[in-house]
């Protein structure tokens, strides 16, 4: 019994802003699973802007190849089981990208617990809050950051699923947290998390004295999405001893490597006695399970809000992955495949 | 008694490169010292690029006064005592600036133990090897850079007293030691003291290559005392988890907050894991006389070299701080006074 399926492929590689003209949607035929092989049919796949590296590729990054199949996450039920660990039925994750249907030998695929994924806890959040994006907010603030309470933490793409996390983890730490985002929705949905204050930054003609406005005492921790300029900016507000987690640089994304913008203020992690570390989320690989327990515990405890942003219909992948870099998302974006 | 001193004081901000006319040499007449105090007739003060930032300030350091004494550490001989603690005849070691001789109530000036200072070690070593600069490379290296064996470790101004010392400890601790320096000459010393190879970065079109063919495995730690552009391009040769130990940014010392050049590859801390980290040596006070005893030992043992660049007379302190801009100094600046 075949299977009629569909996925996006890399159809060029973009320069600059993704384009909807650097992907493709293709129609494919599954055949029949082999022994040990599972069918997933994909409920939800998330659209993630950490992606956009592996799109062009550089001397250092390896490319996705043209023609293959984009990345991400995804959450399906398993519709055909040949595998002694999947029945069918089963609600799974694993790492199939933007795909109709995938089929797998069940390495790097997990079984969602009912146990866990029930009432607050939506299943989606498994590549959500509880996935690659809430452990990135809780691994780069408690690790890499240091909380301590009284700290100021200073948060950009607030709004978004990895600051919003990471800025209500802060508050639980007992630290006042500022959130820098690209909106007054955005910036009232930031404060309804209960960030202390927010930094519209479309308002704003200058960073540095807005952060100095909104942070008057300094900053402990800037949780950085954003990069470039903004992140100059903060550096020029850090207290001595400040932590700066480099969790992604959006900004930067887009640009060649002769058209980054860095920043300039190095020298203040001299006179202000700086700290500035890049967070890889998979080095905390061994204590995934025990990071989503507690992270769970919160939002069924309704400590943890989480936002999803779900369009519907794997016909629309390309056009919000396009649009995460207009700052069209409100939460995490994911697509509802069926 | 009176003593007839002279001492250097700030005439003018310097704008870019400190130039000549930015200080001025005044004479003094210093009176009898009063009941606890000391009177020092300076042997020998230090020219320190890292002051360069005082002499400007900004919205965020505290700018030395005009008119104030130029600051450097001293090393000078007790002329007069009314201070139990000090006897007439003893070396000591102060915080005084460019002067020679200065009057103390004894406070942060220390005497220099005779049984530590003779043979290999001069005295003049503990402003050097064994004051701030010789500091700064042990804990940059040692708690910053946390040195593995086998590890490739990166020094730019590795002629200098800091970049030096930082390397040859690297050697110590079993690591593959590189050094930048300007000329063939300092390349010549910086192999002499043991490194595994150099960059003549003076001879270099393109930084960034020069280190990938001198570290092909990549650089574990980086540490840097120049920043900018050189700092960009180790960055793109850091291996995962690499560290870079912010010690000094003489590029960038010189330039006002909008000409600063800074760093463009951030985006690499994500995907290496960097870490990057400045250093305020006197984080670490608690820990100075055991790292200058352990440094001592290396020293009298022969493990470990310094090299001392001494001009006479306090006259030329301005035109020795000005040429170290120029890189002309070998080894550590001191101005012999007496």
């Amino acid at each position: 019994m075949t299977t009629k399926a569909k996925r996006w492929v890399l159809a060029s590689r973009p320069e600059g802003k993704p384009k909807l003209d650097n992907f493709r949607l293709e129609d494919v035929t599954l055949s029949d699973i082999g022994e040990h092989d599972i069918l997933i049919r994909t409920e939800f796949h998330s659209v993630d802007p950490g992606m956009r590296g592996r799109l062009s590729g550089d001397s250092y990054t390896a490319a996705l190849p043209l023609g293959e199949t984009v990345d991400s996450a995804m959450i399906g039920i398993v519709e055909a089981s040949n595998n002694e660990k999947f029945k069918v039925g089963d609600r799974v994750t694993g790492g199939f990208g933007w795909v109709s249907h995938a089929v797998s030998n069940g390495r790097g695929v997990q079984v969602l617990d009912p146990a866990i994924y029930h009432g607050k806890l939506r299943p989606s959040a498994a590549i959500g809050v509880l996935g690659i994006p809430g452990l990135t907010s809780y691994f780069g603030l408690l690790d890499l950051g240091e909380p301590k309470k009284d700290d100021t933490v200073l948060i950009s793409s607030a709004a978004g699923p990895v600051g919003a996390t990471a800025g209500q983890i802060a508050k639980m730490k007992g630290c006042r947290v500022v959130g820098i985002a690209g909106s007054k929705d955005k910036c009232d949905y930031v404060k309804s998390l209960g960030f202390d204050a927010t930094i519209n930054y479309r308002d704003t003609k200058d960073m540095a004295a807005a952060i100095k406005a909104a942070c008057p005492d300094g900053v402990d921790i800037y949780f950085d999405n954003v990069g470039g300029s903004m992140l100059d900016a903060a550096i020029l507000n850090m207290k001595d001893h400040g932590r700066i987690v480099v969790s992604g640089q959006v900004s930067e994304y887009n640009r060649g490597p002769d058209e980054l913008v860095g920043i300039r203020n190095v020298t203040r992690f001299i006179t202000h006695k700086l700290r500035m570390e890049g967070l890889v989320v998979f080095d905390y690989f061994k204590g995934f399970k025990a990071a989503q327990a507690e992270m769970a515990g919160w939002i069924h405890a309704g400590e943890l809000q989480y936002t999803e942003d779900i369009s519907d219909g794997i016909e629309g992948s390309a056009a919000a992955f396009v649009g995460l870099f207009e700052g069209e998302n409100h939460g995490r974006r994911l697509i509802k495949v069926s």
